[in-house]
């Protein structure tokens, strides 16, 4: 009650500090915001020492890490992880309203950041505060972990993790930085992994006469159509020998699970923009996004692009690959597997060169552990409605360093919807669910 | 002896006019240079006139036809085709010398242009300059048709022929815009024709994130891969039913000739800059290139292009094809073969877009007309080596109109080689070829 009282009379104040927060350009990307995310740092840390937390900038290569410590150092030590930074704003003409200036509208906060994720680590932050000054009390230590890197692709707070595990031992790390399911919150415990690489495949020294040379010449474009149809099919099939062969089926009780979960399948081809969807109809679909690999080409390229034709027979062709690997399968050991096979089905009528790869870790939590326990009753508190368990189907990496380094779960645990428009123009965070996010993290916070 | 005497007293002037006439920036394809084009043509009309020719300016919605007959009515009647316009120059810091400069460097004569086509022309408008003014005198009807669009595509040409056909009746039609083989002369009875195409594979409605979505959305650009691993496959045997049901071997005489025919592969896989040749090493390379049929791909895009890696599933992906096909090949029916072929290969989870197809005739001359006998004689004469007989890889479209509307043959005799960078930097010609050029054409217009 103490906890619901100090929310419901605070929600102004606590919105306003949202929009206050929400209007620092964190664009960690672009270098001309250099000087605006650091500024936001700065206003985090105010936020938190107001609390009463040891609360500093650490500094990095890159953007400063938010590092802030507060409540009974003797209590279990949870870790609130976030990212301050945001993504840039282009293109500016298809925002409605100004992405640095939040508006309300029919009861969603509209801004860049608003969701992704300023509106879910402040949750947290006011959540800490509702304890302290509610009356209701902090017993555990809370060690606030925010970056700036996090839509820049830096690696700072990896490295501050590993350079300091030893002092980061915690009982669990909570990332608010994903969706709800549906009406109600979501514990997700799986992510997949990725592995990237390019492959360039390089034929004559420059563009040929298709005329001239047509019929004697090996045609890298060809040639790379014909290594990706080796690799992949039509269907999605992936055709690299052994690619399968460490895929774990999910377990009895995520099949129960799955069959609970609201699935729209009308929905997601809509969400997506097709008609139909890839591979058997025999495997839900999210399995397919959530537990089993892919092997995506996200960009390809070669020889003349422009308007017309031109007959050539270019150069070179090159493709950038990703393949998602889920948590049973070991990304080296995905990566050595793919390119041993590129390499083998090559043939040696043209030269291959192949950047990288890099890769990622897949992560699947034992749900057993009592934090996911805490974390169902915390979101049923918040959202009045039993939280699903779920994967996903993207990669947080900084997700399975906290994991690997420090040997605790994360508890992954979104406050957004997947129609906010992450990354996209017109970013909005719902008004109700940030109330929601507050009570949700401070029952949690104060029963763990 | 009239002739040689004539070409030897003539040539420091012949030089300087041609050198002249490479001057006019005449690039058809830049909008810029569209009155250096119509100059240069007057030029030429000023430098055929001036032999007593009818010349003038055929206009056209595009560059004008420089039209001129000169020599006997009741004689049998030669078109000469050339074309005045070049191909840009870019990319300039390429360039040793400046390109609408003309300067000699070891016996070329370098400038845009020098080989492609004015040299080649020039010799031409010079070989009747001599046959006029040494007395040796001109029997035959020559008719000068040079163009203004071969390097921008125009079709004025084509459709001037067109209308005029039934005043254009001829008895040959000397096409001089190609090259030697080796140190002498090449009479070409034989060209490929194509047909092109482009594919594009339509997935998503935007880019998809790989994590997200990857599993349950096709991907274009495998789809589009695997489309093409179904056409042709990296040995370059191309997999589309019919294919190459209509390929007639070639004939006996044919293979005879190419064994006569000085060929070196290694000096072939040095121009194309690859350490192996494709296909079957049992096929000579010249039968590849001039009398087997070639699908190709001349461009691939779709999805991030950029530097580094972006993890989604591309919206779309598409491709850009040309097929080289053989004169017993119909473009129309090759044309359908491949669509129908493509469209049935394409999975039902895409969308697929089709644009064109577009196509050019292939030819095949009898080498047993009278007109080919009088070119191995004038190329004797003019290079001091009796000719080779040869087909080519290419396809110029403007032949198979002269052929399938006037019903003549045509002859192709080039006096380029095939180093001399025609629609590269420093493109030349070698100054004494031009003067043999001019022989050898003085010879052949003065014994038909």
């Amino acid at each position: 009650m103490q906890i619901t009282n100090y929310i419901d009379r605070n929600k102004q104040k606590f919105l306003a500090q949202l929009k206050e927060l929400l209007r620092y350009q964190s664009v960690s990307a672009q270098e001309s915001h250099r000087a605006d995310v650091r500024a936001c740092a700065r206003c985090l840390v105010g936020h938190l020492q107001e609390l009463g937390a040891e609360a500093e900038l650490v500094e990095t290569k890159g953007h400063p890490i938010v590092r802030a410590r507060i409540g009974k150092s003797g209590g279990r030590r949870i870790i609130i992880y976030g990212h301050y930074d945001v993504q840039p704003v282009e293109p500016l003409n298809a925002w409605e309203s100004v992405p640095f200036e939040p508006v309300e509208r029919d009861g969603y906060l509209y801004a860049r950041g608003a969701t992704d994720d300023k509106g879910q680590l402040f949750a947290h932050i006011k959540a800490v505060e509702t304890l302290v000054k509610s009356g209701a009390g902090l017993e555990n230590e809370i060690l606030f972990l925010l970056e700036g890197e996090e839509e820049c692709g830096g690696r700072s707070l990896e490295e501050y993790i590993k350079a300091n595990k030893n002092e980061l031992g915690s009982y669990a790390v909570i990332v608010s930085d994903s969706t709800l399911y549906g009406e109600g919150g979501a514990i997700g415990y799986g992510l997949r992994g990725t592995v990237g690489w390019e492959v360039i495949i390089k034929g004559p020294a420059r563009d040929l006469h298709s005329g001239s040379f047509g019929g004697a010449v090996a045609n890298p474009a060809i040639v790379l159509a014909n290594i990706i149809a080796k690799c992949i099919d039509e269907n999605g099939n992936v055709l690299v020998p052994g690619f399968y062969d460490d895929v774990n089926a999910i377990e009895k009780w995520e099949e129960e699970n799955l069959e609970r979960l609201e699935f729209n399948e009308t929905g997601l081809r809509e969400k997506a923009g097709v008609k139909k969807l890839l591979g058997s109809e025999k495997v839900h679909p999210l399995v397919k996004m959530w537990a089993r690999p892919t092997f995506e080409v996200n960009g390809i390229y070669g020889g003349y692009m422009g308007q017309g034709g031109k007959t050539i027979i270019p150069s070179f062709a090159g493709a950038k690959f990703s393949a998602r690997i889920v948590p049973s399968q070991q990304p080296k050991k995905m990566a050595d597997l793919i390119l041993e096979h590129i390499r083998r089905v090559c043939p040696d009528n043209v030269e291959m060169e192949v950047i990288g790869p890099g890769w990622s870790e897949p992560v699947l939590f034992d749900t057993g552990h009592e934090v996911f326990k805490a974390a169902e009753r915390a979101l049923e508190a918040g959202f009045g409605k039993k939280p699903v368990y779920i994967r996903e189907g993207g990669s947080i990496p900084v997700v399975s360093t906290f994991w690997k380094e420090l040997g605790c779960p994360v508890l992954l645990m979104g406050f957004g919807e997947d129609t906010d428009g992450a990354h996209s123009p017109n970013e909005r965070f719902k008004v109700d669910h940030f109330y929601k996010a507050i009570k949700t993290s401070a029952v949690l916070l104060s029963s763990i």
